[in-house]
């Protein structure tokens, strides 16, 4: 077996050109400045008239105060230090006091898009930013899905949020009252496909008992044949394709009619290199008028996400004070993180490198369960 | 328009030869230890018997044990762990357990003059301090001025309290609801003087509403004259003529009989790189019988310089995450500012190079307007 | 007189090769684990069946996850994330999910030991440890002894807790309402003897009055002669042999029939270059039976540690602030600490040239009083 370490802090650490989520739609209310720092950057949002969003740098050009602190002139931000004010492009149009504006008065603007539920911003080249290149995560608010989004503020590295995605074993130790079981660990047949840059995991768990929450909300009385299909794709996008089924009902054939069938899909954008923002939402197929199911299947993947992000924060807190020079002995279930981190840190490098790295979902070939329309 | 950036740390990043102050004179009580860190330096208080004050070094020779932890004998100090005992010039005078004095056994002592209900300390080379060359503060203690001083604790580099004094645009937007309004940054007639070593701003604001602490204080009901005399001196005195008139009564060509006179009075003492003890005071000529209005006075400013406080605090925090690399845009408003930081650095460098910067106040060209007898 | 600075982190700024105290015995309960760090290493510690205690590193070697967030199973414990399970020795035996264990798959195990009330850790080479070699501290489980120990979490280096114990003058500063007076410094009679690797202080006050403590709990009426001798060997030991008699029956001579005799026991764990565990206790051999002079000894005691606990904390903070580049101006009454620190300072520059720097109680020659049978 191999060993890895975690890497040395990276002058930039984090993939610049891609589209990353900023914030749940509805963190962003008309007539209101929301901010947080993403990639290292403070940054506000706002939205215009027409209801869309703008994203500027939180730092006034003048002496760098936060423009949160500012107030909105209809669809334009005035500094709340020395009042100068920028348009929704970041450019300064009015310096009070004087007549003239000074060259480059401008703050930085960044390409944002509200989709899915989520908002959407580009960091990188503006120049590059294509609004039809964001990774899907449409059943967020598709027809055929129910379900619902939250973000966690996490004081760890998004490298390990998807290094935990992408080994489900932990389900059966860390999460053993909602999702997991021993099964989880011990009965899954498991196979990882590594692409230039993606990664798939798929785990099927034959003919084992249902853990608590399948039971509660599949209304499952015997045993079930359950999968986890795991794609991943850079920098941090884990859509979990879940279910189950009653065993031995041909699930694994394709016999899906009578499927519990879940989504689990997270997004994790860096705020530093050891802090993140952590999006993540749970969808179900089944009794989707039933808003008390919704409910249901939420809280309980909310008490196993909260159980993650004690792990998280344990887990780098003992990197900080030492452990990320020791070795990590890796184990068979590392495979499909292992390769996903590979594939970030050689993106990173050839990033390093003046190769402006992006992997667009256009490019994605291992996302085959394309549920929403 | 220029664009200036945050200086990178020094060696010494403060000014040594010139006078600071330390305390205001009622923190430093009869028979009790203050102690305050200053320029980076931890240093004690306490009085005489004839009340004179004594400034030590808060830390012992023997094992750098805090001296405010131990009593007063009479006009000495004893440590209060090994009871080393120093007299107010910081020589020891007793080593508890034998009958010698190890050679060289002292704190280091500082010159301290207690003056105009201030507390002032020199620490630089001790030969050079002259109690003559105290920057003039005498309002706080004038019969016919009335008023009080007080000081802040922030988090922030005395430079950003400096920009902000120098910079009088920020009242509009700042402080609308005292000492502000538009017609500071609109209808402002600016001319700034730059010495070697000190900066004069003069600003009128002819025929205009009065803000809303003027309109309180002053009893005006039409427009006034106002006017902004800001004069500047290294290390960080910051003195303020300020008064209005009744619009049009001949204030700006000298007829003054009526005017509303305030003065407000500045001086900051860094802590460290980034903390400060920010002394200010506020004065006013008239009603100065009336303790009411003094209160008024004073509550309308010590409203608006919280408000500061704040605004310095998110700038320092902006300036830890980043911005102090990032240029900042110019304008015409920053132009006594920026001259008054250009003074600040090039005595830095010159004190760098072995030069002993100082700037005496008696070689002040700009501080026309001495009202104190 | 000689002066003295506070030495520059080292890379390795622990001796390793000698036996710490890492707990009180009661602190590791019977089916709980409890974790401490120790010279910068987190470690778990529980007990087998049979009641001995396992030291594990707290750090799964697969994903560095703390291992007291496990759960025990029998003798070993069970990783709480991947569910990893190791033995008491801290080698894997097993990996959930797979049939085979990866190469060098472990955590690391410390030698250790339950003795004297204390469990005591090796962390150096574990072929050199030798359980003969531990640091005598039977009083605190002699028959013909009473009292008990405890410890202190101190944010301080263990150095200035040695240089606390080895110059007692402070105990005429610090704690004059209970184990000190102005006798203890002002009529010592010091003799210091420097071994190769071990130092002893022999103290004699005579004809003295008792301090509060002694008086209370010792019922003298009139004069003492009073004794302190300590006994300091690296890296942190510090046995003080003290007691007093009435003036003039001939203590000092041999004749300590009707001594109070007190044992104050000391044994100093770093946990980080500024922080440590002070593990220290209090015995005395008179009214041995009564529990409630064994509380008053103890507390008379505590409440002079935790003043020096407060000392401690504020000498750190003043060297963490600029003090540590300051020299230290010695008295005579350093002779000892200094001795111990220039041994301390040795020893580590032997380990890091590549000595496994080890000092052995059976090496010690300056350990006269050996009390417990």
């Amino acid at each position: 077996m191999e060993t890895t370490t975690q890497p040395a802090p990276r002058k930039e650490p984090f993939l610049r050109n891609y589209w990353y989520v900023a914030a749940l739609a509805n963190e962003v209310r008309p007539d209101a400045i929301f901010s947080r720092t993403l990639l290292n950057e403070p940054v506000i949002f706002y939205r215009r008239a027409d209801g869309s969003v703008v994203a500027l740098e939180d730092r006034c050009c003048h002496k760098h105060y936060p423009l949160h602190g500012g107030e909105l002139e209809g669809e334009s931000i005035r500094c709340g230090y020395h009042g100068m004010k920028f348009g929704p492009d970041g450019v300064c149009v009015e310096v009070p006091g004087q007549t003239t504006i000074p060259r480059n008065c401008r703050v930085r603007s960044y390409p944002v898009v509200e989709r899915n539920t989520w908002i959407w911003i580009w960091m990188g080249d503006p120049a590059l930013a294509d609004p039809s290149e964001i990774t899907d995560f449409g059943w967020l608010d598709s027809s055929t899905w129910a379900g619902r989004s939250t973000v966690f503020h996490v004081k760890a590295s998004y490298r390990l949020i998807i290094e935990n995605l992408l080994d489900l074993t932990h389900l059966s130790f860390v999460h053993k009252s909602t999702i997991g079981n021993a099964a989880v660990t011990d009965k899954a047949d498991v196979q990882v496909e590594r692409g230039d840059n993606e990664v798939k995991i798929t785990r099927w768990i034959m003919d084992a008992p249902p853990p608590p929450a399948y039971a509660a909300c599949g209304g499952f009385t015997g045993n079930i044949d359950r999968w986890q299909i795991i794609h991943y794709a850079p920098p941090a996008f884990c859509r979990l394709y879940t279910g189950a089924c009653a065993a031995g009902t041909g699930a694994r054939a394709g016999n899906r009619q009578q499927e519990m069938g879940w989504r689990n899909l997270n997004a994790i954008t860096p705020e530093t290199e050891t802090t993140s923002h952590y999006f993540w939402g749970q969808v179900h197929n089944h009794d989707i008028d039933d808003p008390g199911m919704t409910e249901r299947v939420f809280n309980g993947v909310h008490i196993a996400f909260q159980e993650d992000h004690k792990v998280f924060e344990e887990l780098q807190r003992n990197l900080d004070r030492g452990a990320r020079d020791i070795p990590e002995i890796n184990t068979r279930a590392d495979a499909g993180a292992l390769a996903a981190i590979r594939i970030l840190n050689r993106l990173l490098s050839e990033q390093d490198a003046g190769h402006a790295a992006m992997v667009r979902p256009s490019d994605y070939r291992y996302a085959p369960l394309t549920d929403p329309a």
